[in-house]
């Protein structure tokens, strides 16, 4: 999940881990037959159990000497699939390792850039403040010409913030708070202004939903996102249902966009086919313009050619890297990126979360007791099965739900790399581990949901009525 | 192209007309073998050069015996066309027929009603006034649930009527004219408000041309609309380019409307293409939104669901067929349409005007003298090689350009009558004709000029401006 979580397994498919557990095993054998010193004999037995526990998780089956999991997928599924192959679009996200997403691999197909040390070091510099957790634990791990950003930062040329969301539901879930507080952050030590879209439209194009209740959720998912403290001076939230019809230049950006993507493009990036609405099909555009700040002549004052930063999920990167194939066409600078992992569900890192499934994570509404018996429940656990091999073996932070999330919301660096070692070595049990990231949760989601109560509807319309921002260009 | 016209030759296929020409020859050798009186004789040899003529136009070609124009189109194209089949969709309109389009034909393909004395005589009772010489003249020849307005109109309920133009060229032609002068006279004779769509975007996307080009174009040509003398405060005229960013509603019914159109039916209906942007994919809800009154919040007071009627010519009518396809599944009334024929150009019915070509029509910035020369030079005619074969045979009202753009132009029934009676007998010379129309076009385009010349910006800006109109449903 994050560069210092890193190991060896990370990028294994389920039949190189297949041959891993079946290796591992003969060496087991080999060692105990060869009357090898007690200490060494344990840690392999300890690696064989690490590497079973992955195999299980990876494949959701129990490993099965000479049964490769190639076999027990074409009996499970009746089907083949490219090994290794993650599958990552604005829809969908889905891959077969308990670990979550390859980043590594994803870096290489979307031809992005991996988020270094020399650059969170030059963040630091450009803002003399220290970087972000989210940086520094390969959160964000991804990127697309930062270092231009700092570039002219450093020249004293600025930029804006770009984010957004679709408002599937009125209930947002921890996750779904990963990129705004990144946002806030970034705001802040660059001091720069931002436009955050919420795409009422598209909720209302995939899914089964009025275009009122559609925008509904957009204004009730704004008071969550004006929680996490973005500044009303310099944020401009919007709904596309609503500030399409108020913009003198948003829809020009639109149809510019829409001149410059073919369908056979949208089909190749998205997916589309035929049978897909036109709504579908022409939404990408609606997603790209807000990259342009002439979208936003009432916000920007009418100042154009802006440069642009969007700091997302990597699941949203196809929509930019569209954008920036078209920015030059139309005369536009295209926009920048940074690229957030997943946050995984309580279940597992297999897939990104689903807010309507209210077991699959904490949401901002769960009361202190929810949240509790959800982690205690739910959380899928990297611990062994009997206290007695946990202490001897230890668990398996790669798999473990409780850590990743802790890695996302405990913000002390010391702290989680002690627990980290504690749990590996088995010295920190599950139930402990679980108790910590209930402690983490349960004063995080207290508080949003305190600061969320000043929301009130006038200052939701403050953040969605266009305005000139307090920022000169 | 009017049902005055109408004549037995209209239906005909090139390869009818041939056998017709064969047919007819032979019937002429017969009477003179047969040593039949003069005058017989003399009508008949008229009738054959008469069909010479109408086949001449229709195929290209001059009559050839025995070489049927099957094999001249094989030799022409390469390819066989299905006989008798225009061509007729938004961007393009193709006949072999000299008269034009076949418009029975059109009306039982596209699934629309004839515009027959019953309906035009109900108009006259409910408006109380003479029906337009374009429905008497059966240039508004088809319809779809003008019964129902009717119906209704009867019945104290009142409807909005909603026109537009793609705004290609800054010069309009006389046939530019057509429906916005019918839409004049039907929002006269109904008293009802009207809104006029200029699809400035929908030109950007089709054209090589920039937004800036597109959306000064609009506005030009909004300047010869309101000079058609409309009610300034019963007629708003939108730009999609600035009214989508200023509407609260327009965008809501587009993304509806987008939302319930696939691709497939697109292609179906308009032809489109994979390798065509997305931009023109989805653009069929752009002109079908205005049919929906709650795309137009400020103008109709926030009245929703009030009936729209529809002037055009027919080749838009794959719009609005798509409208009324979607219309009940968004819970709204169904647009009403009344469709006009085409307008022909200078030098023949066969294909519909182009703007791009300054010879192909009389233009309203042209000069009295331009108009003259081009009626001399370009209009088609439909009378004889020589002097003394006109006076003989007479003149082909049928594929005479100049009797057409009468039939257009000039209001007064009976000297349109005699001119047709002159013409046909010989009696009238195509030079007479020609002077006829010359006398009557040049006040027409001069008063126009006139009529232009008072439209200011401030006037301009008046009728766009997003406001109540003067009106109570």
């Amino acid at each position: 999940m994050a560069d210092s979580l890193n190991c060896d397994l990370k990028s294994l498919s389920p039949l190189q881990l297949f041959e891993k557990v079946t290796e591992q095993g003969e060496k087991v054998r080999a060692l105990k037959a060869g009357k090898a010193p007690k200490d060494e004999i344990d840690a392999a037995v300890r690696m064989l159990l690490s590497l079973k526990l992955s195999y299980k998780t990876a494949t959701g089956q129990d490993y099965q000497a000479g049964l490769p999991p190639k076999d027990l997928e074409l009996i499970n599924n009746g089907t083949t699939k490219e090994e290794d192959e993650d599958l990552v679009d604005p829809w969908n996200v889905q891959t077969s390792n308990a670990k979550g997403v390859d980043y590594d691999k994803l870096i290489v197909r979307f031809g992005s850039s991996k988020i270094d040390t020399d650059l969170i070091n030059r963040i630091e510099r450009a803002t003399g403040k220290k970087p972000h957790h989210f940086l520094r634990r390969g959160i964000f791990f991804s990127h697309r010409d930062m270092d231009q950003i700092l570039d002219a930062y450093e020249n004293k040329k600025s930029f804006y913030l770009y984010t957004g969301r679709g408002p599937s539901s009125q209930a947002m879930h921890v996750g779904h708070l990963i990129p705004f507080m990144f946002t806030k952050w970034l705001q802040e030590v660059f001091d720069v202004p931002l436009v955050i879209q919420l795409t009422d439209d598209e909720k209302y194009l995939w899914k089964d939903m009025t275009v009122e209740k559609a925008h509904e959720y957009a204004k009730e998912n704004a008071k969550d996102i004006i929680a996490c403290g973005f500044d009303i001076n310099k944020t401009f939230i919007f709904s596309d249902l609503e500030y399409l019809g108020a913009s003198p230049g948003f829809y020009k950006n639109i149809v510019k966009v829409q001149k410059h993507v073919t369908f056979n493009q949208v089909k190749g990036i998205f997916g589309f086919t035929d049978s897909d609405c036109i709504g579908k099909i022409s939404f990408p555009a609606i997603q790209a313009a807000p990259s342009f700040s002439s979208s936003f002549p009432q916000i920007f004052n009418g100042k154009e050619n802006i440069q642009c930063l969007i700091p997302c999920a990597i699941d949203q990167d196809p929509y930019f890297r569209m954008t920036r194939d078209v920015a030059p066409r139309i005369g536009q600078p295209k926009p920048a990126l940074l690229h957030s992992v997943f946050f995984p569900a309580l279940q597992g890192a297999q897939t990104k979360m689903s807010a309507s499934d209210p077991n699959s994570s904490i949401f901002l509404t769960d009361t202190p007791k929810q949240i509790k018996t959800k982690i205690n429940k739910h959380a899928f656990s990297g611990g062994r099965d009997t206290i007695e091999e946990h202490r001897k073996y230890g668990g398996n932070c790669d798999v473990d739900v409780s850590f990743m999330y802790l890695t996302f919301f405990l913000e002390d660096d010391d702290r989680l790399e002690q627990l980290k070692q504690a749990y590996t070595s088995g010295e920190l049990l599950t139930g402990e581990l679980k108790k910590v990231l209930i402690e983490t949760m349960q004063p995080l989601v207290a508080a949003h949901q305190e600061r969320r109560k000043q929301v009130t509807d006038e200052v939701v319309k403050q953040f969605m009525t266009p305005r000139k921002l307090a920022f000169e260009f």
